[in-house]
C-alpha cells in the first residue's frame, strides 16, 4: 500500500503518454580494459524517468552504465556503448509519443576496438576516433517523429550553442545546462536549466534534480499538448 | 564495542608495519567532460587495505575514483589522474615498509587536456596520448625502497607477461590475474591470482576478493620478513 501510494501519479498530465528517455554516459571501448567515457552520473535522466512515471506516463528508459536504481514502474533497457543505445532507441521509438535524449552520449568512438589489451610499448600513442551515430538528430528526422527534447551540456556560451543545436537538429525543445560550475550539473544533485523552443525560452533556476525534472516535464507536457492540438 | 571488535587485528603478522597501497582506476581528462579510464572497480585494492589493517598494519590508501567505502582504520588519499596518484605516492612512500601497487593506472594520458569541451565538428578526431609516469617502477627504483608488490592484469599469456614485468621493474613480488574471464577480475567480487617472485610462485585459486586479499597478504608478510632477516 505504501509503495502504491508513493508510486501513484502525482498529476495525470502525462496519463497514457508513452515517454522514451535516454540517461547516463556511454562507454566507448579501446580494448577489453580501457574505454572513453564522460562525467554523466545519470541522475538527471533517472529523475526525469521517475517524474514522468509519477505524472502517469508509460516510461521506457534506455540507460548507459550508472550506479542508480531504476524508478518503480519504469521499463529499463541497459546498454554500454552509443551503438547499443542507438539500436535500442531506434527499436523503441516507434511506440513513443515523447522522446527525451538526456544521455551524455559519446560523440566519438575509437576506430578500432582491440580484442586484446594494448601493450604500453610506445612512448606516444595516436588513436583515431570516428563519429558515433547522432541518436537525437535521427529521432528528430523520423517521418513520424515523437515530440523530441534534447539536452545540451556546455562549458561556454550555453544558450547560444543550445539554440544552434535546437535549430540544426530540428528539435521541439532543448534543455541546456552549464557544466563548468562545479556545484551543479554532472555528478551532483543540483542543476539549473535554460529551456529553449522555437519561439520562446524559460529559465529553471538551480534546485535539486527531482524538482527540476518535475518543472521540465510540466513544460514538455504543455508544449506536447499544444502540438497535439495544432496537429 | 562492536566496531572495535570488527576492526581489531585478526593476526599480528603486520603489526607496526607501514603499508602504502594504491587502488581503483585513474581518469585521464580530454576536456572538462570526457576522460579515458578502465574497468577497475577498486574492490581488490580496498580488500587488501581492509585485510592489511586487520593484520595490524598502518595503512595508507591512495585511491582513484571508486564507489566504495574506506575501510575502518585506513588513511585514504583520493586522487583522479595518474599524475595526482604519482604525486601522492611519492610523498607517502618515504614512510612505507611495503608498497602494493594495485591501482589500474592509465598507461597513457591525452597530450592535451582541453580547457573547453571539444566540439564535434570533425568526422574524425585524431588524438595523441603520451605515457604516464610508471609509479610502480619509480617506487621499485628508489635507493631506499619499500618491499614492492605489483599487479598485472592481462588478457593473454598472463604468467609470461607478469614474470617479464617482475624482472623488468625489479619488483619483489607480482600478483597477476586474467581479466579476460567475465566471472572474475575487474568489477566482480571474485578473483584468482598467480603470485610470482624471483625464485618461486604460488597459485591463489578463485575465491572472494576478501579471502584472496588475506592469502596474498600472508605471502607478502612472509617474504617481507625473510627480506628483513637477510638485510
Amino acid at each position: 500500500q505504501i509503495v502504491a501510494a508513493l508510486s501513484a501519479p502525482v498529476s495525470g498530465k502525462l496519463a497514457g503518454v508513452k515517454v522514451l528517455l535516454t540517461a547516463g554516459p556511454t562507454r566507448e571501448a579501446l580494448d577489453p580494459v580501457r574505454y572513453l567515457t564522460n562525467q554523466s552520473s545519470g541522475k538527471m535522466g533517472y529523475a526525469l524517468a521517475h517524474a514522468a512515471a509519477r505524472m502517469g506516463a508509460q516510461v521506457t528508459l534506455v540507460s548507459g552504465p550508472v550506479a542508480l536504481s531504476v524508478p518503480v514502474g519504469v521499463n529499463c533497457i541497459e546498454v554500454e556503448s552509443c551503438q547499443q543505445m542507438h539500436e535500442a532507441v531506434m527499436t523503441e521509438v516507434e511506440n513513443a509519443d515523447i522522446f527525451i535524449g538526456c544521455a551524455a552520449v559519446a560523440d566519438y568512438r575509437p576506430e578500432q576496438n582491440e580484442p586484446q589489451k594494448i601493450k604500453k610499448s610506445k612512448d606516444k600513442l595516436t588513436l583515431t576516433f570516428i563519429k558515433n551515430p547522432d541518436i537525437l538528430a535521427e529521432v528528430a528526422a523520423l517521418p513520424k517523429r515523437p515530440f523530441t527534447v534534447g539536452f545540451a551540456a556546455e562549458t561556454q556560451d550555453v544558450a547560444h550553442y543550445a539554440r544552434q543545436k535546437l535549430e540544426k537538429k530540428r528539435l521541439d525543445m532543448i534543455a541546456a545546462n552549464d557544466v563548468s560550475a562545479s556545484d551543479r550539473g554532472f555528478n551532483t544533485n543540483l542543476n539549473a536549466l535554460t529551456v529553449l523552443w522555437q519561439n520562446g525560452e524559460a529559465e529553471l533556476p538551480c534546485t535539486d534534480k527531482s524538482t527540476l525534472a518535475q518543472a521540465l516535464l510540466d513544460l514538455i507536457a504543455q508544449h506536447y499538448k499544444n502540438n497535439q492540438n495544432h496537429a
